[in-house]
């Protein structure tokens, strides 16, 4: 749908295809490695991000935070994070100003990017146990949604909590929590299974972000934590400069998933 | 040693004692609910403490952050962190300059206190496991040494990791590896077993804060790491101010342990 490319399994070598200018969705590249969200702030507003990651552990599990104005990480030491995603964007005042694959020309001394577990990562592992993943099915972008959920706020951040969604037949929906469960460093078990309703969300056809994919008989709706919770954050909060992944457009770092399996 | 008073069980009535001035180590205290490490910093180097805490899981997990100047925990609503734990320690520019059972009068408006998992919490189910532990036995303090690991630096702080001791009998080492490696919050598995020199602790029978217990025939030191570690960075940094728990002397919180458990 996104690509006629075959994902790569390496993980620089994918990177080394978005800092070419590839723009596509992550889910499926480099499998059995760990991605993440990117969520970067200038310095004087990193204790609140830091703080809200800590209120908000699902949705925000931090892997990593680079020194000030450094775009770099322990977690992929030969990446540029200004241009190793396939997308980004740009946030002033909690605006999206800018949608980019490279955002050198935005980067500033004091930014901190502080990276945070993707569920990607976990998908190997689902069907490593059987239970088939929609998105990935589909060739496409998975479905995330805003919902009524209110996050810890934390100093001048404050905002909903972002959940990314994966229809489950209903007998392996056990096998799925137990499976992500053990992963909670890339958002780990759902945090909600069934009635979208109970999160505010009204149409699953309609996601807030990525692709909207088929929910057939048999099966659930299954709601994981996002790392694009702290992109809602932005604009609900309207803090004056931020940089993000565009959503399910990630990092992908050089650390296998299993690193961060219990 | 320390007490001729039976430890009680109720958190919220242990704190009223030391909140009346009683000077105890905690474990032994409130079995069953979770224990706490304090560290509290002017609001300017809490982002250097919550990144430290981010770079050195083991030895700093962070339960809960006050808003500034605030000495409240969502850990223990009715608790107040100047007053509430049996002994405190006041640093400025590095140097310990007072040990006392009440901080209020050097508290700030600016202290943000970050409270970090102790693992007073898990010896409850090290004993439900059948694995003896020496410091309750002898009803003593914890020992715990400065090591030669250094943790990875963040910012103004930088210092070597500190760890607890526990001697345990070798056909029970496993089993205290699996019990504690259920408690990842509270520092969860060993960091190191069996020799000491491997750490750079050069003496058992000295520790450099608690005390001493012995270590018996067909019994393996066991080192776990401890929430004192900020204590040392402390030392290491030098910060202008900063306020802690004294070693072993810790904030007992409503939250039971096994809230914790994996």
């Amino acid at each position: 749908m996104h690509s006629t490319l075959t994902p790569l399994g390496d993980p620089a070598a994918a990177r080394q295809l978005f800092r070419g200018g590839l723009r596509v969705p992550t889910a499926g590249w480099a499998p059995g490695y760990t991605q993440a969200n990117l969520i970067a702030v200038p310095r004087e507003l990193a204790f609140d991000l830091l703080l809200f990651a800590q209120r908000n552990p699902k949705p925000c599990p931090v892997l990593d935070v680079s020194e000030p104005g450094q775009p770099t990480t322990v977690l992929a030491p030969s990446a540029d994070l200004r241009v190793d995603i396939p997308a980004y964007r740009v946030w002033r005042d909690g605006e999206c100003v800018a949608e980019t694959t490279d955002v050198t020309q935005y980067w500033r001394d004091d930014l901190v990017a502080v990276l945070l577990g993707c569920s990607f990562t976990f998908e190997q592992a689902l069907l490593a146990a059987g239970v088939p993943v929609r998105h990935l099915e589909e060739d496409c972008n998975v479905p995330m949604f805003r919902t009524n959920v209110a996050c810890r706020p934390a100093g001048a951040l404050a905002g909903p909590m972002v959940v990314s969604m994966r229809p489950i037949p209903a007998p392996l929906v056990a096998t799925a929590v137990r499976v992500t469960g053990r992963y909670p460093a890339v958002h780990g078990a759902p945090v909600h299974i069934g009635d979208p309703a109970g999160l505010g969300i009204a149409d699953l056809s309609r996601p807030d972000f990525g692709d909207p994919v088929p929910v057939k008989d048999g099966e659930v709706p299954v709601f994981w934590a996002c790392g694009v919770t702290p992109q809602a954050a932005v604009v609900a909060s309207r803090p004056a400069f931020a940089i993000s992944h565009a959503p399910g457009y990630m990092f992908i770092t050089d650390v296998r998933d299993r690193t961060y399996e219990l």
